[in-house]
């Protein structure tokens, strides 16, 4: 994409009103733009970045056979009410509005109670079972502080998965063949080594849930870590018993502020029970269908990524999310000729498939390369009379800020690698 | 994907709750879930088709040069106060709730306001325009009859577009570029002959809007045809001044039922004005910025493409958003050798990139060609004993119910075709 022709501009000074590095950041490069606390709409550099991050998690939701689906905002009160969800004494994040011709209905802040529902016409037998079935979907939470930027929205992109199964066995193994599948989510987004399966409060099914705490400053959560083991306790579950059950003593551990970015949790018969949904057995009896939920926020990702991917100078994305590939910086200094030859640059980057966002825009060098810096594209290529005298670009890692001149016959076998 | 692992199942019989054909055919074969009047949720085989409609849709967006955004669904108060569309006695289809720290929201049922406000940061001078800005985004309007399905729902997708222009010319250039777009959209999509530009009421700043209007008998709309002019006159404007404006009479006319599948819409200066979006022209004076805005529903078109598309046996999907190129059908009668060049012949057909739903169910023949006639994807291969010792398949074209066979060696060049 030609810059002259993106409709956003970079400012200089970050929104008095962010005190989240990850908004500050991506308000200044024009990634989002915020409409109220907690709310922030997706600009075409940001929606580039949030297609590419769920683009990953879907392609290991359909590894493992996840069936995507796109459930409503809108949520039925009478539904919610059968698994005494709906009262605001229970839930108190809900947003809930009414309907013109009478009845109250409620934003989807989850939604383990439509899917439960939904299943109820296509579950009958062992047969049909076990089942993934997600979305990425929005969602709404009435939250009172929402100071973290998109790492913490009222209005968020969630990928919610939902398993079903027959036995408590088949759960437990779907549950960890979903644990691995969000290992390899973090990894291919760069941050799978500060990443740690984290030990959490459970519920009446399980002892434990299990959060992915991704250590960061932005973190609201306190999680003792171990490193070696690749494995951490949170805070609020963190007692002798639990350290008992996992085999640690207190003093292996690292006391560190993370950020949630996954969790999973062992539903067990709550909401197939109360709804009904279920299945007839290998010996005839009626049983209810074992569940566990998983979610990822696309969107907390993305403010978490702009986090731990950022310096002094602005952001620093990692090839699996960037918004494009290369950064082609002009720097014509009013020479036609460098301007003819980045255009052909541009038509031969296009050509073999680099997306490539092209600076052609007529200011100054220090002014594009600050632009530059603040986007964050992994490879920036500039090109000037001297490189173009020399044959070739300049090549700038904008992570490493490494700088290395690449010539032209090299440069996609060079940006493909 | 193996139909054995499809979470959903077909049902015989339509809902009794819905009256449009629509929603009791994408029902019954298992392409949406009803959560209640006008809020449907898509089940994988109806996000398929969804995607595949808004990916055209997205494809003509970008050739014009659109810039693809995502809005957020909760609007603020202040904002829309500022336009005089706040307030119910004007707008009469908001959903609005409350943030529990105090003060009201809305849920977006268009977005000019939010886009005017965003273009501000990045519009200043004649330099910036023009500029299209686009996105595919869930909208929430608070009817009160919602009997069509999904052509008229209460959470609705939409592809809305905005032009922002210096001058009354370059409005003028854009809206008939967009027009165009639109056109072809609805050529790609199947219904370019039965679709027709219509000339609708205007408003302050135009004498005309139009909008394009799908003759079909679930529409709620009426129009005036002209068949060999390719126009049409909505009867809410249908008057001697219309007719004598575009040089027609009446008796060229044919009255028909339509379906509005998109609208186009010249804003004038009524949002930039109320709003302050401002660019410096030429001549260095500030102007209001000129817009223009551009819808189509791609969850409505759905709902259209189900009506117009379909048959006594079920739906019949055009190639363009079908959610599968073909359905491989196992007729093994216990054979194994059919399941094991089944099983064969769908690996080729994944290779070969022909995305195929396959039906490998132990189920009777009658009812998979019943299900594969309700489900409706273009071409059904079936594989049998017969058409093994024949080296081949059968292949029936499901919109023109021929039946033709074809060597193994031929299909995939059958197939791209």
């Amino acid at each position: 994409m030609r810059q002259s022709q993106l409709f956003t501009k970079t400012r200089r000074e970050a929104p008095k009103d962010e005190v989240a590095k990850n908004a500050q950041l991506l308000i200044r490069a024009g990634f989002i733009h915020k409409e109220m606390a907690g709310v922030y709409s997706l600009l075409p550099l940001g929606l580039r970045v949030l297609e590419r991050i769920s683009a990953v998690i879907r392609d290991e939701m359909n590894k493992i056979g996840g069936q995507e689906i796109l459930m409503t905002t809108l949520q039925q009160k009478e539904l919610w009410e059968q698994t005494d969800r709906w009262s605001d004494s229970v839930v108190d994040s809900w947003f809930k509005t009414k309907l013109k011709d009478g009845g109250e209905v409620g934003l989807g802040f989850t939604h383990e109670e439509p899917l439960t529902s939904i299943m109820r016409s296509h579950i009958s037998s062992y047969h049909d079972l076990p089942k993934l079935v997600y979305q990425i979907q929005w969602k709404f939470r009435n939250e009172e502080r929402a100071k973290s930027g998109i790492v913490r929205g009222r209005e968020f992109l969630m990928k919610d998965l939902y398993t079903f199964t027959a036995s408590e066995e088949e759960h437990t193994k779907l549950y960890e063949t979903v644990a691995s599948a969000y290992q390899r989510i973090f990894e291919r987004l760069g941050i799978g080594e500060q990443t740690y399966r984290t030990f959490a409060s459970g519920g009446v099914f399980s002892k434990y849930s299990h959060e992915f705490q991704c250590l960061s400053d932005v973190g609201e959560d306190t999680v003792y870590v171990h490193k070696e083991k690749r494995i951490a306790i949170n805070k609020e579950v963190m007692n002798a018993e639990v350290l008992a059950d996992l085999g640690l003593s207190k003093n292996e551990l690292t006391e560190a502020k993370a950020v949630e970015v996954g969790n999973i949790f062992s539903l067990g018969t709550r909401f197939s029970k109360a709804l009904g949904l279920r299945f007839k057995g290998k010996d005839g009896k009626q049983e209810d269908v074992i569940m566990g939920s998983y979610g990822i926020g696309p969107t907390r990702l993305m403010g978490v990524l702009a986090e731990v991917f950022s310096d002094g100078k602005g952001l620093a994305w990692p090839s699996a999310v960037a918004p494009f590939a290369a950064h082609l910086v002009a720097i014509s200094g009013g020479n036609g000729d460098v301007t003819a030859e980045a255009d052909r640059l541009y038509e031969m980057l296009s050509e073999n498939g680099i997306e490539t966002l092209y600076d052609d825009r007529d200011v100054r060098a220090g002014e594009k390369f600050a632009d530059s810096d603040l986007i964050g594209i992994p490879k920036r290529l500039v090109i000037s009379e001297k490189t173009m005298s020399e044959g070739g670009v300049e090549v700038v890692s904008r992570a490493a800020g490494s700088t290395m001149f690449v010539s032209e016959n090299d440069l996609i076998g060079h940006l493909e690698q």
